[in-house]
């Protein structure tokens, strides 16, 4: 079985980055709970929004980012049974390109660089699983999608849904 | 239709590349004639080979890599009539990441981050034809692939052929 696995919100914390990076910032104290259902950026104030979009274009933001809980067992395990590909829509961000690279480097080593996709559109992957955290990807794909819960998508109703790795251990392994 | 390309040489003269640097540094003449049939790091003596294939490790070699000619400007055209996208087995290098993007924007503007793709095996990717010029992606894709001819794959009668990005227009366009 193929499975694609997403980077951002299902193994790699980017939305809890941005809480951060804003909270540090603007002396503010948001928690992850206040923003179910939104977009990080549309949490904050007007003033404040283009402030977020820009984190994801700055040096070190896709390297610092933390383990989404459990990723990285329950990759190990899938990686035993099939054939686990990382696809990111990371060229939009060139200079997270490498920076993603070495993150799996440090991460997931046991997914090697054969299995690695770094993209745009994803509905040219040819696969039986695609595990994201976004409508627009999953939407287009032709096998079985999978939601990873992340706070900006808690009200879509429309797809099977995985609210941590645990789910995801219990579905595939 | 969705067309999948190559970069290097398909799009990017990787060979020549090879070709040119091993001549300055070891003070040789050697031209492509010499090497249809063969990887170049074949046509060179043993104790030269590994110095070859660490080329593709330097920084800027993939940044300095010529065009291919005729590709601009067909695939240029043949973006204004099909889903063109790029697709460079390139994560075995991660330096070469942020090259190949850069380089994207320099010579092919009109293909947008959506349509690039830096991965490792291609047999995960769904489209109607794959331009490579290399029997591994090829042979497994399952659409219609062409394979574009280089100094290394000239003794390879397996697939359909083109010689040059003319030959591409003649086909596609």
């Amino acid at each position: 079985m193929i499975i694609f696995v997403d980077m951002d919100e299902v193994i790699a914390d980017a939305y809890q980055a941005h809480i951060d990076i804003y909270n540090q910032e603007f002396n503010t104290q948001i928690t992850v709970e206040e923003c179910y259902g939104k977009e990080f950026w549309l949490v904050v104030p007007a003033a404040h929004q283009q402030s977020i979009k820009d984190h994801t274009r700055r040096d070190g933001f896709f390297q610092d980012l933390k383990l989404i809980e459990g990723s990285q067992q329950v990759l190990e395990e899938l990686s035993k049974k099939h054939e686990v590909y990382i696809a990111s829509a990371a060229m939009e961000f060139p200079q997270s390109l490498r920076e993603k690279s070495d993150w799996l480097d440090e991460f997931f080593p046991f997914i090697p660089w054969q299995n690695r996709i770094l993209c745009g559109n994803k509905h040219v992957l040819k696969g039986d699983v695609l595990i994201d955290n976004r409508s627009k990807n999953l939407e287009p794909f032709d096998g079985r999608s999978i939601m990873f819960t992340s706070p900006h998508n808690t009200n879509v109703n429309t797809f099977e849904r995985a609210n941590s790795w645990k789910d995801i251990a219990d579905k595939l392994l």
